[in-house]
């Protein structure tokens, strides 16, 4: 099989794994416009257009064996926007989502137009679609977390009926961080296990979840993440079961995921108690309005 | 000392810390509008306002204890936004500088007008200022990586007078994943100890830097960050120094980073003989124009 570029190229959502492609040709062609067909290594210690050939070629070579039918699929993921969601719960999976070659990964805006979409921390991301313009049938179905504008999210009917719509179908119904209150909240977690966020984990049971303490838990089609950070770990786990581990595996690398947090205290049972008291109280407030839709 | 909420308000880019105070006070607000005022537990098992009021005393009493001085400070952190940028090497960063009650931390923009800023995966963030807009003395300058992007950034004078401006003042200089090719651009990581995407590692020695292995490297103040996902242990090191070691563990706690990667493949060390190969390969052109860059 040849690395077919025109297709890489009309399905990409992105460019970040395409740009070293485009880059081997555009090389090539400056090579081949100097008319060094040397086959020597030029004085800037560069390779030669002989050189960079045979590199390509074991590339492609490469590629094809590590992915095959896996390099290169199409499917639709949808990532939900609302004011006030946390922009690390969307932006860390979308870098893997995005990575994957064809796979159509839409920004989906709760709002009436494409305007950016004000996260909790002002960072403001752009949407590419609405509610109404999201495909209707979906590989990927996505909740990022927050607090106030997501049980903002929770107590609209718009909004819920969408989200109960789109999951009735998606292939895989996922979320990270209190994302998963959405979830919820759409009687989606019914008798299922589930993760959140620590300051919401114990809430899901109030949604008749099954809160399971794992980073990133699975229950047939749908895939939770704990708090923020989570979805990376999250993504990964997801773009394995997508492209296969050897997928995953490449994203992994490309995005040198091998964490070393400078402080270990990213749990309650880590955090020095006085941090963990004074987290708790902080999020009380929302935590209680969180439980209480349960109920309403 | 007591929590001035007014200052907080005032002086906060976000909401993601805010929320739950502002939460507790919702809270309080209703249960005084029902004049519930008997203290005890309410029938859905929430708190009375009795029981609120001592949470948030000891919550207060709590933040003063465990942050002292670092509570509240007025940093002006910017961070870059180039075409090609790629978008989670900076939003890992932004949570945890936003997330400094008073910083303000500003989206800078290289393009002439505040249109949102499209990263290589597409995922586009709206700028909150032009180069010219940004306040002339920085508390921390911060450049994400990319590829093609970023090479047409240290390809570009008027931005990089601004860097190098910019960096003239800066108490801190930062950068993450092939950011950091920037500041070496610039003459700024001359002799100086630094990281780097592992793509782009060793190229930091063509522009005088010494390329040193580790996820978070420090000299000077110049922090300096390995590929995209270092962006968070690199931001939780540089809030630790602007903010104090209680500071730095509560975000870690917020954010829930207790990584629990589900393939190791970080580094080119840990990925399978074949992937990385395959990855190398892949960034081998783009490498080579960091490379000739260098000479330019």
């Amino acid at each position: 099989m040849t690395i077919n570029r025109r297709a890489l190229l009309s399905g990409m959502t992105g460019a970040a794994m395409l740009a070293p492609f485009l880059a081997i040709e555009r090389a090539m062609a400056q090579h081949a416009g100097h008319g060094d067909h040397s086959g020597h290594t030029s004085a800037k210690g560069s390779p030669s257009l002989e050189e960079q050939q045979a590199m390509k070629a074991r590339h492609d070579k490469l590629m094809t064996e590590l992915y095959g039918d896996n390099l290169f699929k199409n499917e639709e993921v949808a990532m939900l926007l609302y004011p006030g969601f946390t922009a690390l719960d969307l932006v860390g999976p979308h870098y893997f989502f995005a990575c994957m070659f064809g796979a159509k990964v839409h920004l989906v805006t709760t709002e009436p137009d494409l305007k950016p979409v004000a996260s909790d921390l002002g960072l403001a991301i752009a949407p590419t679609v609405t509610l109404e313009e999201t495909p209707a049938d979906l590989d990927v179905l996505f909740m990022p977390g927050g607090t106030k504008g997501t049980l903002d999210v929770m107590n609209s009917e718009r909004i819920m009926d969408w989200v109960k719509d789109r999951a009735s179908r998606a292939k895989n119904i996922t979320s990270v961080c209190t994302g998963s209150m959405i979830l919820a909240k759409a009687g989606l977690l019914d008798g299922k296990k589930a993760t959140s966020h620590w300051a919401t984990f114990p809430i899901l049971a109030d949604y008749g979840a099954i809160p399971t303490d794992e980073r990133v838990v699975q229950d047939g089609n749908i895939l939770t993440g704990a708090g923020v950070s989570a979805g990376l770990d999250f993504a990964i786990a997801l773009v394995e079961q997508l492209r296969g581990r050897k997928y995953a595996e490449t994203l992994v690398l490309q995005a040198e995921y091998d964490p070393e947090p400078p402080i270990k205290a990213g749990s309650l049972a880590d955090a020095s108690e006085d941090v963990g008291e004074m987290m708790e109280l902080m999020f009380s407030p929302v935590a209680q309005e969180f439980r209480a839709l349960a109920a309403s």
